[in-house]
């Protein structure tokens, strides 16, 4: 599927309501399961995502669109913000206010097909375009959503019992 | 993680709401993209999952419940009602409904631990408990919102440019 904005936005837009829906007030150990000893908690991941709206996504396609002779992103920290003693229903309010602010923001603009195409420079992976960077925010919200659904079904990869043997989700190793 | 009713039941309470702030009113390309030429669309896992309402969950614990000396559950078709003529707005909501009355079944009957050692006989797994049985339902809703996220992803599995390279979900072979 090619990217089209009027196809992101919808997804983007989704994304806080999908996460509230799952883990307000869900019981406290599926919002801190983990699949791993290094792997991110529910509650961490919002965490993550909460430092994406602040530093990544909006951020960089600012640098893009600003065609600057210097346009490298800053590094975006993966760890930054997992932690946090702010109650979970707290942390995914505040998601949801950057995601409008930053989807307000993105619909602002208003892009044409050659604004998707400028470019800037990702530190470890080069140039990239707009539309790139937009496919990526798309893409890092669903696959989060996906690992946080998949760590809640590995808790009950024992209460399931011989039923585990119907899910592959069940079965693999998971690396974070 | 083990099973416990009162952390189980807030998932499968849950699991409409999730899908409704996900996928009613989204773009239709994203409701019918799939992972391969057999795999299911996210509206046709609604159609799986309401299928399950009907057949599988609570009827599969009415039989256990009822510890007549015959107890084996029907097979359960997976590949019932994935297809419908009905808006998946329309489907989103029979969902909810029927999740809601059988929410409503399970909490009424007031399981105690006694209870959730009672058997059935699943077709292909042999004995089973109530417990093993309620443990799987919660693990089917999560991993087919793992399912139905992770297909999304893969969408844009060519539009994110070189950012392929930070998602496994982009890389790995899935198979339905």
């Amino acid at each position: 599927m090619e990217f089209n904005l009027e196809e992101a936005i919808p997804v983007l837009e989704r994304t806080p309501a999908v996460l509230s829906a799952l883990l307000a007030e869900i019981p406290e150990r599926w919002a801190d399961s983990r699949e791993g000893p290094d792997a991110w908690s529910p509650s961490e991941i919002v965490g993550h995502l909460i430092h994406g709206e602040r530093t990544d996504w909006i951020p960089r396609a600012r640098i893009i669109l600003k065609q600057a002779s210097f346009r490298r992103f800053e590094p975006f920290d993966r760890f930054a913000e997992l932690k946090s003693d702010r109650p979970l229903r707290a942390r995914l309010d505040e998601f949801d206010q950057l995601r409008s602010e930053n989807v307000a923001t993105l619909r602002g603009w208003n892009l044409k097909d050659k604004d998707l195409e400028l470019t800037g420079e990702h530190p470890e992976l080069g140039s990239v375009t707009m539309r790139q960077l937009l496919a990526t925010w798309v893409v890092h919200d669903v696959s989060h959503i996906a690992q946080i659904t998949r760590t809640m079904a590995r808790e009950y990869t024992e209460a399931v019992g011989p039923w585990t043997a119907y899910f592959r989700v069940l079965q693999r190793e998971v690396r974070q």
